[in-house]
């Protein structure tokens, strides 16, 4: 959800703020932490915060719109880590001059995507002040089946995944009406062994770039297979829009060959799974060209961060 | 945290886009959720945002204060349930032109009174943008020893007592500085049977209201044995500070007579307890003086409340 390199130095130093503790095995990293309770039991926590004129625009956004993303980019990462979402804590700031049923809108807007999702929405805490409109939600989530699926498991020979075309997302709106793959990662969790998984919110290389730290590996990608969107009237967008723009929401994961032939031949419903690259030895995200030269890309936008 | 009645109205309004879930058994109106996992565990479930110019002034809190508040707010919540509290998530807003020192000392007071409470910081999002500062904390707890302590079990003939002196806390700095009763809560949840548990937020009335409410009962105070606050500079405040006020983060809680006079033998360490009146028959807060006369008051900011 974030962009701006003063945050990314921000969050950098925050993170050795934040001490281990027996209760959090995983913690600040990745897409949702899990917390250990009783009896054995874990959970998963996402916790995203939308502003206003920054996440979102009054005047390109429904108040339904927005509180359904609110919710939306938080289903997305219980979804990166193939969990089954539970409640949903909501606080929120909102500005006395769009008016209650502006505010009320908003809060139905959330409702209804969590109704699809048979998510509660369980508390949190509702303001009214002159500034600008702030949501910010946590939820709750459930570890399904063999675990919670983190960025730190992908492996050298990995096969490279996405769940979707990309680029674009703000410019077209998407961003505020993407479906969380909640239920394709539920199914994927199922079909093979996910060794690692995110869901693509700051763009391709930034995202798989996450997943390389976290796992001590690099990335080949194939150009020519990366899935572009189109720019939400028939235009394609280009391969640089695919990898850097940010909030696509789809997933990106990592599984053995063995498991990705098994994707091929048994693929998901109601859902394209894209094969774009591999996983190396290294610490780099390449992309190659049709003559399998590294492309340089004009945008150093993405370079710094990894 | 709210003391607006605009807020009120859309508060009540928005409780009834929650629907009921079998994952909830404690859902909005009471300090905090209860959420059901796997193997028969529950957890605790705060969320509170504070807002700058709200809840905090930058003139008058440094940023240390003002992170510590927002952990602090959500302890006293969990301590309200008798819990025990275990993984904080924070996502704030820090505005770009305090600068990135700032930003770090709001989350180190934070970090810092995680500590005492052996509190992970697991998570969150943090941002930077022009807008005023906001931070967002959804704290995770355990349900300790018979259950969490909610605010609908008082019983007419209860004992209503609060754990300090009252009214005050924004203009002395209190809210700042509070040590949420966490300790003490835990203390008294082992030695009594707690029917009912709120902190004082909004003020004693309204909070007490509160468990009325939720309780269907009324409650009758007596004047003399409300404990009032000094201002912070030796000068006793107003029964009306004592009763009206907010942010006093105190504990008021309803024990049977039988627990009432275990907790006058052997009272808690470090901890003035303050017996302030009785749980009865209705629905409304009466405070009475030393003639026994219901009181009424110039002010009737509470009064809509219930």
């Amino acid at each position: 959800m974030n962009s701006e390199s003063s945050e990314f130095d921000l969050i950098a130093r925050l993170r050795g703020l934040a001490a281990s503790h027996p209760r959090v095995p995983v913690g600040i990293g990745d897409d949702c932490a899990v917390v250990s309770g009783g009896a054995g039991s874990r959970w998963l926590v996402a916790a995203d915060m939308l502003l206003e004129g920054r996440h979102f625009e009054i005047s390109t956004a429904t108040p339904r719109l927005i509180g359904r993303k609110a919710l939306a980019v938080n289903l997305s990462d219980i979804a990166a880590m193939a969990g089954k979402p539970v409640a949903a804590f909501v606080t929120v700031a909102h500005r006395r001059g769009y008016g209650m049923e502006f505010a009320e809108e908003v809060h139905q807007g959330l409702a209804e995507l969590a109704g699809e999702f048979w998510v509660a929405v369980a508390g949190g805490d509702t303001n009214v002040w002159e500034g600008p409109v702030v949501i910010s939600v946590s939820l709750l989530g459930d570890v399904v089946g063999t675990g919670a699926v983190t960025r730190s498991g992908a492996r050298p020979g990995d096969i490279v995944f996405v769940t979707g075309e990309l680029g674009g997302s703000l410019p077209s709106g998407r961003h505020l009406r993407f479906m969380p793959r909640v239920r394709e990662a539920a199914w994927l969790h199922e079909a093979v062994d996910l060794h690692a998984m995110i869901d693509i919110s700051d763009g391709l290389l930034a995202d798989l770039g996450h997943i390389c730290e976290e796992s001590g590996v690099g990335a080949v990608l194939r150009s020519r297979d990366i899935p572009i969107a189109d720019d939400g009237n028939g235009e394609k967008l280009t391969l640089e829009n695919a990898l850097s723009d940010g909030e696509d929401f789809e997933l990106a994961f990592c599984v053995s060959p063995t498991d990705a032939a098994k994707l091929r031949e048994a693929p998901p419903e109601g859902v394209a799974l894209f094969e774009i690259g591999s996983i190396v030895e290294g610490n780099a995200v390449t992309v190659l060209d049709e003559a399998h030269q590294p492309l340089s890309f004009r945008s150093a936008g993405w370079q710094h961060r990894w």
